[in-house]
């Protein structure tokens, strides 16, 4: 089937950088000077990004980092919070809920996210690596969901759900209560970052895992995702009949075929998404 | 606004200390020749303390410890488990709302709970623990649900639902089924434990820690812990709408805009939790 | 009150080994030149034997293993797979529901399962050891959840609910889109496993561990159970007075009693399971 809007190497992005090879989509925050924040541009157009590829399947993963050795300050002091301040109610909620359109675009696009995280990782930063599906980080990684800094609660874009699944109830209450930052060693140890890596391995290491994920069956790879999302509160006898459906659907792909005669023919399988 | 109740510090406890100081309320099980049991008296005066603090807003945060280096070894065998094997249906489900309210007041009460544990920590005394929101332990802590040995159920007072949060579901699954003593060093690496003190300092970290939440904007606070309670078995799409909603009203608090105009000023924010 | 059925004692399992000591069930994988894997008979065996020990009260523990020094292959790639390629979507919808089935049956009956794992444990071996409730492991290990492998998606047989609580939600993303090996070091550091032993201990530990905990409780013990299943999404309060009801059954039990009247006359208590 061909997707209705035009695939995702076509999008201009003006406010981040956008680049897709051989189904890697490679996104980068790049206001490095400022250690990447966001703006209510940038915002808008990850947004964008994450709908658009919802329906293109020559995109089979993505990889988020930021440019100049750190992922992302967040919102931006002086361009989101001096205007927040001054906003009026209905603006204020129209405006969380476009940062919450962020995490539920992230989350609904079939392809695996993979956040690679060096350096300053804060408030919706800290967001958009939590939010993805895997995080690769650094020893000098420092994530911090510091939104009770700024007189704001931890309950943003979806923290207070994610995190606790992230890390365990307890520690996710830590960083949402005091705001401190978790370093890259802690965070591994806790299962918010994979793995971690040299800061000059770390945008390697993320796209080559991002390779090899996309050689994937990415239809099934796909379902994974969407199951994850739809169990998130789920009963697990409900899960289970959930998922029989999903893997019979499954089991109905030209890539389960391939894969059974590749290994019958003690090959590799090249599989084609469908 | 002023609260209806009375504030907590004009509260006489009986059967524990209570104690505020600077917006911090430090609770004590105080009966260390028995290692601090919980008893009748006891369960309903902390069952009132934390349902009377909900309105009380110069109460930021607790701290939840044990006199003599023991936390707590649980409901009293002589004193409560003795007439618990003697009593009548309806009067049994009376005895297990009571204990469950004490874990619903805890949760339910805006201020973010610090247990402080030391030594033995057993029983009703764990659920405690597990029920607060950070947990400060030291090597010599030992933390046992051990409903089993007196033949009874893991399912006590919430376990079975927050447990697995804190700690994975095989290794709460295991301490549930054998009732067997979780180390202070194997609490800290599970995430039980936020962290492990020298059993000196176990007291003054807490209290340190607590001061310095209770600096934070509290009413931001409360909505961080009242969206971590709300969005437990919510999904993920809902619980970002449900906090885009959140959000959006501490945006229109005086913290918000204290916290920006100190970030202008390069000050530290005075935060007034309104 | 007596089974209604004949006890698992008297199954006789042809595609597994099945054994019952004083209480404890041992099933063991038992096809080793093949490394154990599962056909469609051993489920449907499986899932009988899980489903008819529901009501049977003289088994009060599982071990779980494979022979031979490994696990469980999963289901095997001729047995099972070749005919799935070629099954109708009706058929293939049988399947996954009776795989399902496994699962179900093992989460539904009142005995925790404990499963001994070493070596291979990939595919349905993996779900299998997942879905027991306890996991001892040994260094040697290789879990894997390979779905993607052979073309199919990791949602399977409740992986997307049970695995992110068992590990956490980026760490079981992680191998259910890579399909990769998980090592016993990496298991046991993850929660995946309980514990580590020497190979030559592990099923010596299992049985111990598994009779050490037929000793307990073993009605309040099924309770814990199916509370723990019963509570998987469900919210803290309602989670809370579930207990609260449960509980109080467990008073009216006599085993109760008994560990009272035990603990009264300084002995160990000898429960009974009523």
């Amino acid at each position: 089937m061909r997707a209705i809007a035009p695939p995702l190497a076509a999008y201009r992005a003006e406010h981040v950088l956008l680049e897709v090879v051989e189904g890697v989509a490679s996104i980068t925050l790049n206001r490095p000077e400022r250690k990447n924040p966001l703006t209510f541009e940038s915002y808008a157009e990850l947004v964008g990004i994450f709908r658009a590829v919802k329906s293109d399947e020559s995109v089979k993963t993505f990889v988020l980092s930021g440019a100049g050795g750190n992922f992302s300050s967040g919102g931006d002091v002086l361009d989101i919070i001096g205007p927040l301040v001054a906003m009026k109610t209905t603006d204020l909620l129209r405006f969380t809920e476009m940062t919450g359109d962020l995490v539920k675009a992230m989350r609904a696009c079939p392809q695996p996210i993979i956040a690679a995280v060096a350096g300053i990782c804060a408030g919706a930063g800290a967001i958009m690596a939590m939010a993805s599906d895997l995080r690769l980080g650094t020893l000098d990684a420092k994530v911090a969901f510091l939104f009770n800094r700024v007189g704001l609660a931890g309950c943003d874009m979806g923290a207070c759900a994610i995190l606790p699944r992230l890390i365990g109830q307890g520690r996710a209450s830590e960083l949402l209560y005091t705001g401190r930052s978790l370093s890259g060693a802690e965070g591994e140890r806790w299962g918010f970052f994979n793995r971690l890596v040299e800061p000059a391995e770390l945008l390697p290491a993320a796209q080559d895992l991002a390779r090899r994920m996309a050689e994937g069956p990415s239809f099934a790879t796909g379902l994974t995702k969407r199951m994850l999302h739809m169990e998130w509160a789920m009963g697990v006898d409900d899960a289970i009949e959930a998922e029989a459906v999903a893997q019979a659907l499954c089991m109905k792909t030209e890539d389960f075929g391939r894969a059974y005669r590749a290994f019958a023919a003690k090959e590799k399988p090249a599989f084609q998404g469908d």
